[in-house]
């Protein structure tokens, strides 16, 4: 295939190198611990003995490193052939990314100089990442290493940018980042696919389904986030009260998600039957949905209603809307990112658009929350798509429409000769025998 | 087949959306959040800072919740075509058993009409879907969904009924719920089986039995459960020290547990093998047999004492006793949960009402524990009979004898073309070529 | 084969339970709680509330557990066919170690004659499993259960006996054990490795690879290693403000050791394509060779040096001196621990030389920490070696070289019989009747 040089020998080793030399010089300049310093964090206020304790949250932490590395590493293995990389390039982008958020998201507020490193700035690293593989849900499997650490130097900033608006400027509210993580990541990403389209895989591709065990692999990512989203929800909250808050809210709100996935899905398939596209992805809608509220006083059935909202609307978007934009839009949304964070992430958005108007958080407005869902999609979609147009330029390694969805073009894949193949040899043995 | 409708086009959303929008409409009128408002617990004494931090617990509830969704459901994926329903009717059935059994667990004590949710009626929550998913191992492969969702519904309801005997009423002490959680979901789970009996499955079934990766996928449930079942013995005893106490206990009674399953796994088997059986479950048997007397001071041999004794009654129990159980009494046990949760949980309530006798807890009796071990079989076995006679109800979309332990009877599952396959086609084409 | 016995009927189960009933015996006399009695440990100073708070480090102890069980269990499981062994000895060894190490680890610091358990002495005690689970890299797929029994028993008593020495008499500095576990293990394991050498296998084994899935299982072990990584460096550090430290500076040498480790795989192999064994390893080298300076303040960037250095050292040693290491030394190392735990080891050995020299923590000499890397290497290498001269001996029932990185010499295992084979067959008979 001329048109493409997948060969990654000498272009992605550089690029990986450089970045991280780069990062590394930033570092040297900017990056300190945050060791007995009072705290780096703009919180103040009643976060009692969580506060005084500068490792409090590393429990909490550690759910959201989970999440990111396992939750979304393993919920992409689902493919049969792609599953080194869904879980390996997920480790590669995410290392990258924390590096490269953390920088990012506090150079607004550096101290002397200098950013200072907390559990705090550790957790809004590894939250700057999950942009990065949202968006890398939607173009899974056909784009190289290179171009997507490329996507996730850029969208990494973008984000930044956008974070900065939607919580220093507009000071709205966004607990659980349903506006600037999942709708933010999703769009980006379904932005970066519309420019990339591939014709060629409009018919679909081999590759693109998945097998019996990988579908299994997948749904230790999908558990994984599902027990951990209060976690995510939770871990920035302001104080202590609205941190158990938005536990409670996201606990729930996935709870009832999960019947309302289970039973939208058996709705709508042949014979009742369940999918497990479905119960991998629109089962986690409802953590997504109750994001921005999650810390609102919306009482435990506010967030349930929410979830259910969003396990039926996901599941509805995986069976009925995901096939409409790759044909009528050009948006090949391989793990369908937009049924999974981009509507729950709106919907998100306006229910917290709606609890700011009828009251549950001082100190928020409506007003401020529409501009601040505004906000996140504009960068979303004007950043994702300028990323789009640089990640197709024909020296990123791009692979060609046939090479989609397949380890083996960027990875050393072991030739099968599992327990049973050796059984099925033996059997052609004896074929041949007989023929 | 026609006396089985196994449809479940609309039986199964139907009731699935039902039991939610029941659940919600109580949820509006009963649940909040128990927020800024000392503790709702009846817990006093000295849980110092654990106590005066709402989020204290929570790194606990998280290992029980990864028990509950990882541990359980992967621990019976071992299933060669079961998977997807072993992890994904697993978190059906606990994401609808949280909902139901926080209402239920608390309607005894509400203030103001309202039921306050903290951590650790959320942790109870957790527990009580154990019950159901101990059960769930015993049917695993011959019930469909719609029979699990009311056979859910009603074993926790059944479940907090005794769960109020034994701890209100009696003030029996069973803090790692030895007797009310794994003894009663054995015995109600059997009591089930033993209802819906099939004689065409006596002789076996092809589709009962693991592949090689299938048991790899349940010790990710083994493992887990291994890990994190210090937490569940310890996440609601009552002071520090005694958290601290039932943490030890059994991290050495599990730790002693491995070793006597693994030595017994071997004595019984062929040629000294070991069981991947014996090893997925009789492991954890010494996490079920210290849970009564977790937090009691029984020294750390004793706890090693009480495991050892789990593994190999467990192992045996494998070996010997759930063949007899299926041919002579009609109990078709799937998971062995005969021998992980019912044997040691009966062993649990004994060394409880032991440890009782010689005064290793202050303010119990073996008297009341020997109530509440018999008051725990008591609802178990006959909630257990009643719950199974409405599951014979023809309704319910029971899987016929030929479609049990099979995934795609109530899911969609993707055809098999894995790497390996596709290199056999290959090998047919030439054979065919060559024939 | 007549020179082996490999049936383990007899020997396995005595030695196990004979080990079990030995500790048993051993904890009657000499463990206790340490409930209500201040603290056990030697730490002094300012771990205040974190301190007071007897199960303050129970999160961070539940980390270390998920490291030792499904981090080392499952990295291990890369093998097409020797899972089972993998994840299930990894299990019986640190259930063993565990007990057999607390006795061995706190023998020196006995109060009235009894051991205190806590918290604290749990961690340590996993700690001292993880030399074994290192070692059994080392020899992973050639020796038996009860092999490995022995060398638990002889390494963790060794490892006891050198831990004493750097922390105790030397009082050098080794907050993540990259030399007393690190180091430690894998020259223990090489030593034993090359005393068991089999020529028979210098050509390789069929058995001695990897399949797709079997890689994916090993990439759970690896990610969960490369996640709580933080907490095993830093979870006995002494105060708070260290302990954060630690986390900080393990975080960002592990982030910057994947980068280097994809770009070092990508450089050395064919067409610059992805190796699972370095990817699976060499992203884990930095937590390895930043263990001994975690606590120090060697500032992030720092941190991330010495990652980038371990990283690319560790995947050049896969590609080029593992291989030389088997053909020229007669060390047979499965899992490459020379590479993953050896040389970073050593690394990071020689980074708390630098880091004293530089005055990077007070109290430490560089002298010291040089002597506390030679002490490791030398109980290492003479334990290890004498270790490996006793497992030679001919009736632990070692297996000969082709049954070798197999399951079936010591597990039932199950018969092949997927989806995909029962469509294979269908093919098949097709193919005959065409035929």
């Amino acid at each position: 295939m001329p048109a493409y040089s997948t060969n990654m020998r000498l272009k992605f080793p550089i690029v990986a190198l450089l970045l991280e030399i780069i990062t590394i010089c930033l570092y040297a300049v900017f990056v300190t611990y945050d060791v007995g310093h009072g705290h780096s964090s703009a919180h103040h206020g009643s976060k009692n003995e969580t506060e005084s304790n500068p490792v409090a949250l590393y429990p909490m932490f550690q759910d959201v490193h989970v999440m990111i590395f396992i939750g979304f590493g393993f919920l992409m293995t689902f493919l049969k052939r792609y599953g080194f990389s869904s879980v390996g390039l997920n480790l590669l982008l995410a290392a990258f990314g924390l590096q490269w958020g953390l920088l990012l998201q506090n150079i607004w507020h550096m101290e002397d100089g200098k950013i200072r490193v907390s559990i705090t700035s550790m957790i809004n690293a590894d939250f700057s990442t999950a942009t990065v593989l949202i968006s890398f849900g939607a173009v899974l499997g056909k784009t190289s290493p290179v171009q997507l650490l490329i996507m996730t130097l850029l969208e990494i900033t973008i984000f930044s940018l956008n974070e900065h608006v939607v919580v220093e400027l507009l000071e709205a509210s966004d607990v659980g980042a349903s506006m600037t993580i999942h709708a933010f990541g999703a769009y980006f990403g379904l932005a970066v696919a519309r420019m990339l389209y591939r014709p060629g895989l409009r018919n679909g591709h081999d590759n693109e389904g998945s097998v019996y065990h990988s579908d299994l692999f997948a749904m230790i990512g999908t558990v994984y986030l599902w027990m951990f989203w209060p976690s995510f929800n939770s871990a920035i909250a302001e104080t202590v009260p609205e941190q158990l808050t938005a536990i409670i809210n996201t606990y729930f709100s996935l709870a009832a998600c999960a019947l309302a996935a289970y039973a939208t899905s058996s709705l709508v398939e042949k014979k009742g039957k369940l999918d497990m596209v479905h119960i991998q992805n629109a089962t986690l809608a409802g953590g997504v949905a109750v994001g921005t509220c999650a810390d609102m006083n919306i009482a435990p059935f506010g967030a349930m209603l929410i979830g259910v909202t969003a396990g039926i609307i996901s599941t509805l978007g995986f069976k009925f809307l995901t096939p409409i934009l790759a044909s009528n839009l050009g948006i090949q949304d391989t793990c369908g990112v937009h049924n999974l964070h981009g509507m729950p992430g709106i919907l998100g958005g306006l229910a917290g658009i709606i609890a700011a108007a009828l009251g549950r958080k001082s100190g928020i407005s409506p007003g401020i929350q529409a501009a601040a869902l505004a906000s996140s999609l504009g960068f979303a979609l004007v950043g994702g798509a300028i990323t789009g147009l640089l990640l197709k330029l024909p020296f990123w390694g791009q692979p060609p429409d046939q090479n989609c969805f397949d380890d083996s073009l960027y990875w050393e894949v072991p030739e099968e000769e599992e327990p049973s193949e050796s059984l099925t040899h033996t059997d052609h043995s004896k074929n041949k025998a007989e023929a």
